[in-house]
């Protein structure tokens, strides 16, 4: 049986998504013949637009409409913490906590196994930040480092806090902190895993 | 923070497939954010050919490229073996057993609940071709009725059997069938749930 190459195509390119296997690309496209052509449309111009209607922030490298994001823009944003993430995904993650500071999204973390430094990410862009921060009432600037706890986040975390003070920054200048890592609210002492417990007791706060 | 439009138009696309979620449909918009615009344009026009680059058989109902699918006018295909399915999916599923009849593609199953009545399906294309089989041989046409075991699989199975039966289509002229409700191949038999297993039993087979 000879299989129409309209719907092998539209297979293989949910096939390429992430997450989307061979059995789910099929299911999607053949629920996708159902749809009236109009949605269909939606759906390709949504694909076609999303790169054009988005630009990336000049300053914090976080995705938005204009040459500055709407967070960059609110002029009620702590001016003096940003933190640090890897995807702007992570931006609306945090978001939803109501954290009033700034961002820096980094678009990706440090891995060589994949060939990505230091240069593929934008960490010369958060130095520069760091660089032409002048606070009105002398306060330091505080970075939050929030790349993920993975080995390529923990050494993107540690070579951007190394940088920082090997440029000459010290803790009057700049001050550096990471998430803490700890059981997530709601979560059983005895269902966790042994390293995130021993980080729970490392990070530890007074009672 | 404000989301650009591009990128929620985008995500409620997404979200509007079978099993994929919000979080599902947020990660898969921020991923397609790093394509080259020629991927998403190849994308995109898979969705947009997808109903034009296809054509629903006008004899068995499948989905296919020209008037008739290839299974259809295959000349070596058993002509007095027709198995029924809900979907272009199954008949994927069992051409890979190296099935060497025909199909009818129902397009959805009987579900009251749903609004699908049998006036929304191919019933009355099948029993159209029924009445229109002729075999040379005077040999009886064999319908395999091979729906799903839910409840509106299992109903549309009946009602399929007895309208062939009610309008007159003797044993003689139709052979009518049903797929083995069984253990799965390589599956235990503690592991089994009840219902397969009192089908399995039923089902048994001389040995």
């Amino acid at each position: 049986m000879k299989i129409p190459k309209s719907i092998t195509k539209l297979i293989e390119s949910f096939q390429s998504l992430p997450g989307i296997g061979p059995k789910s690309a099929q299911r999607l496209t053949f629920h996708l013949l159902h749809f009236p052509q109009e949605r269909l449309e939606r759906f390709a111009n949504a694909l076609l637009e999303l790169k054009s209607g988005t630009k990336i922030c000049t300053i914090c490298k976080n995705v938005g409409e204009g040459e500055t994001c709407s967070v960059c823009e609110d002029k009620s944003r702590i001016k003096n913490q940003i933190i640090v993430v890897a995807s702007p995904m992570d931006v609306f993650a945090v978001e939803k906590t109501g954290y009033k500071g700034l961002y820096h999204v980094l678009h990706g973390v440090i891995d060589p196994l994949n060939s990505i430094g230091p240069e593929e990410i934008y960490i010369v862009d958060l130095m520069d930040r760091i660089k032409g921060f002048e606070d009105s009432f002398g306060d330091a600037l505080e970075i939050i480092l929030a790349t993920n706890s993975s080995m390529e986040g923990e050494s993107t975390a540690m070579y951007i806090s190394k940088l920082i003070r090997d440029t000459g920054f010290g803790e009057d200048r700049v001050k550096l902190s990471r998430i803490a890592r700890g059981l997530p609210v709601g979560g059983d002492i005895e269902y966790a895993d042994e390293i995130t417990l021993s980080r729970a007791i490392e990070g530890r706060i007074d009672f």
